[in-house]
């Protein structure tokens, strides 16, 4: 699918894509006039569209916005900040599957440096989130916050929030199996390699986290996102 | 998890590495004489090693097995060959998640390129199973299969295979929702970017395939066996 912006409109239900975006579009997508594509606007609705236009520096689109986009997964995604080189793909897929909200933490175990990557900056987030929106037919982008410190992150969760919804704790060590098929909103927090540090599960479990384990097997941590998710919902 | 072959043995609790695979461990557990680490025999059981002698040339351990692997899970996974990029990672996951049959299959929309990727070898087959093992701490080598033609792979597949077991076919356009939480040993596939084409769905639902859906969103390979092995088991 294409994502386009609002600012991207030139008419009614015409859109017209420049620049580096529009590199993006032919290298994916290999379009000539008349071709039909899946489109979306962001944060909008989906439907097709039509090329009326493709050349070097433009291209053009008549667009029919059809249809809402895929429901999203009820899922508040806390993870301990990624080795940046895994930083793209999580975030990817995690828009993908229809994430919203992915809280990027810190934890003892996460190095110092990942802190630096200018992958995080805002621009290099939201590119991988509309690939992965792209790719999954989606419109509406995660909200992705950054906390660089532990324990002001768990000082700011609100235990309301916490209450209200099954707050789990992906742990090798937790006494409880990951549940299957629920239906409440899920807040679910997935440590570093290497795992989150007792005093770090402590914490959590004090303000109402359940530690689950997926078994004996560790897991990378985009395999046990997708896994955890394809269990949970 | 440090994976030992039978050929590392120097006695009956004692093994060595050299080279290449001293190499890997030296650079991914930065280990000392006295450090004890996670071990397992490939094929066999796992327990606790503790280094002995570590330098530039040889690390030796006394290693004791006390567990078996954790089990694997009862999946056959046919997986339409994917891009050489994500090959890697794909064989890793799969392997970390127990998965111990593997058929990389062609078709249509699997590019004839990748059939010649150095990636197929069975080196690097072998390689990117055992870091998926080394990491889940298992021990068994998936088995993986080449298949570079679809018709002759189908008319392999022993009906009787397929009728013991749930035959299922990944594919947006599935009638029935991916089943969960199944007790009966499952053939998955899972088609190539863009899908398995008609034909080969038709193919695949002849000899008892039944084609099941994720709903609307597309996933990327990885992420979408995760997704499917966490929902099915």
């Amino acid at each position: 699918m294409v994502l386009f912006e609002e600012g991207d409109f030139v008419g009614e239900d015409r859109v017209r894509l420049q620049n580096r975006r529009l590199d993006h579009v032919r290298k994916v997508h290999r379009v000539s006039v008349g071709d039909e594509l899946r489109v979306g606007v962001l944060g909008g609705r989906v439907g097709r569209g039509s090329v009326v236009q493709i050349d070097e520096k433009i291209l053009e689109m008549t667009i029919r916005l059809e249809a809402d986009p895929p429901a999203p997964i009820p899922v508040r995604l806390i993870l301990a900040l990624p080795r940046p080189k895994v930083l793209n793909r999580v975030i990817a897929a995690a828009s993908s599957m229809g994430v919203r909200e992915i809280d990027l933490i810190n934890s003892w175990r996460v190095e110092k440096s990942y802190w630096r990557s200018p992958r995080l900056s805002d621009e290099n987030l939201r590119h991988q989130s509309i690939l992965g929106l792209e790719l999954a037919g989606d419109t509406v982008l995660p909200a992705i916050k950054l906390h660089r410190l532990f324990t002001s992150f768990v000082r700011e969760m609100s235990p309301q929030m916490i209450r209200r919804q099954l707050a789990l704790l992906a742990d090798p060590g937790g006494q409880r199996e990951v549940p299957r098929s629920v239906t409440q909103p899920v807040v679910l927090a997935i440590g570093p390699e290497g795992g989150f540090i007792q005093r770090e599960i402590d914490t959590l479990c004090e303000i109402g986290f359940a530690a689950v384990s997926l078994g004996p097997r560790i897991l990378r941590v985009e395999t046990a996102i997708a896994y955890l998710l394809g269990r949970l919902f």
